[in-house]
């Protein structure tokens, strides 16, 4: 009996009509169907390829046994996550092993920041493994705001919000063009960090690009708190253009 | 008469199976093609949509007055790219007056460093224009790497082989994992900045990502010589991973 494969499908920013047409046909012939969510939530991911998926596909939502209710810096939650991506590897090297294909679905591209590289860092040498790359949340994001977000020599800097205030800042004033990542309860701190480059002004919020539910917002016009889980700040370089 | 649309369609790293559903849904019924392409070429993008596009499609070839011929600091350059320019404008502005739906190929995703973002600018309020995002060329390029590019913090960096030596350079030491597009004759210039950031050791040459003649290759085990235009530089990152 030959093994499966575990296909790692990037689904793009969230619209199914931005998928790759790979993804779309692996979708529509899945067999086993994995994808992350947290605990008692339907997951984005699933949402995204509601309908497209066969009735008589098998289901595995893979659950975070932790989110944000322990820091990130705490032991625990590396032990914690450790452990679920290891039971999640057995499951689907399990499947492997009897033969069958699985499709784990995973937002935007799954290389670039994605929880997918847990488990094919673990799987890579134990099952056949192919990666779909995929159109990332932040091309959807400077798309939605109708600017280009390079222009000839311009540096653009991919930051997430998680990290230091100074840190931030810092790389925030040696780059043309920005993108700013993993932004949620960190939103007051980035926008710190803005303000200090002197990039707050020219800065764009993008909330679920690509989604039914896109909103495009000057950040010094956006509403104070905390953002949801998909935004996404840009800021437009401004390169050379003849 | 009602107007036509303008399409900037981004067609992904070149694996037509990496298109977007709704770039295939629009080439397949596309009534005109424009692209770029430098005269006397078939040009890539056109390569890619082979077969794709309608047999009564009529083809726009938007040919390039120049390339590598003068140099980018050279007044003239500036001066032919944006009658060139204006030229492709005009007469997509027509097609669109009449009517007409004109599909614009473009390399990887068209907001990202792409030549669409010039005829982009000087149509968006001349005409109904729409952006159809897409796969970048770096995310064919690590996809290609079968290693991820982004772990948990890690700041991503993008940087062009045409910047100076010691931007280059500068840029490389203050990230985790590093793009590096345009490199072509930049080669060396780009070889030494890697040295001095410490970075060399680690990084990848994808040429022609997702394209039938895709190579991966260390670039310390790479020929010497001048890259071909579609080729990236990749560096991991190798942050945080539970
Ligand atoms: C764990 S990362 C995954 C990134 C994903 N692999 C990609 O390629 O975009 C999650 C972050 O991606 C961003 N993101 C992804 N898709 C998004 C979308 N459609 N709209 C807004 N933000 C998005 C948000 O900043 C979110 O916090
Ligand atoms: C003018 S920029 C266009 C980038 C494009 N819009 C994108 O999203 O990737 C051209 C550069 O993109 C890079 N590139 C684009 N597609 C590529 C591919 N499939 N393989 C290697 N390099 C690629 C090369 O570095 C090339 O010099």
């Amino acid at each position: 009996m030959s093994v499966g494969t575990i296909f790692g499908v990037g689904l793009g920013p969230g619209d199914p009509d931005l998928m790759s047409v790979r993804a779309d046909r692996l979708l529509r012939g899945a067999q086993h169907v994995a994808y992350f969510r947290k605990a008692g939530r339907t997951g984005q991911a699933r949402k995204i390829v509601n309908g497209m998926i066969p009735d008589d596909a098998t289901e595995f939502p893979m659950e975070y046994p932790v989110t944000t209710e322990i820091p990130v810096s705490d032991p625990r939650y590396n032990e914690l996550l450790a452990g679920f991506y290891e039971d999640c590897t057995a499951r689907l090297k399990a499947l492997s092993d009897q033969g069958q294909n699985v499709v784990v679905l995973c937002e935007g591209d799954p290389f670039f920041y994605g929880s997918f590289m847990h488990l094919y860092s673990r799987l890579r040498d134990e099952a056949p493994v192919e990666v779909v790359p995929a159109i990332t949340g932040m091309s959807g994001a400077w798309t939605a705001t109708g600017d280009p977000i390079t222009w000839g020599d311009d540096v653009l800097t991919v930051l997430v919000g998680t990290l230091p205030e100074p840190v931030l800042a810092e790389r925030m004033t040696q780059t043309d063009a920005l993108v700013v990542m993993k932004i949620g309860r960190n939103i007051d701190k980035v926008k710190r960090a803005l303000t200090s480059a002197g990039l707050y002004d020219r800065a764009w919020i993008v909330e679920y690009a690509q989604m039914p539910n896109q909103t495009v917002t000057k950040l010094s016009e956006a509403c104070d708190g905390i953002t949801p889980y998909f935004s996404i700040i840009i800021v437009h370089g401004q390169g050379r253009r003849p």
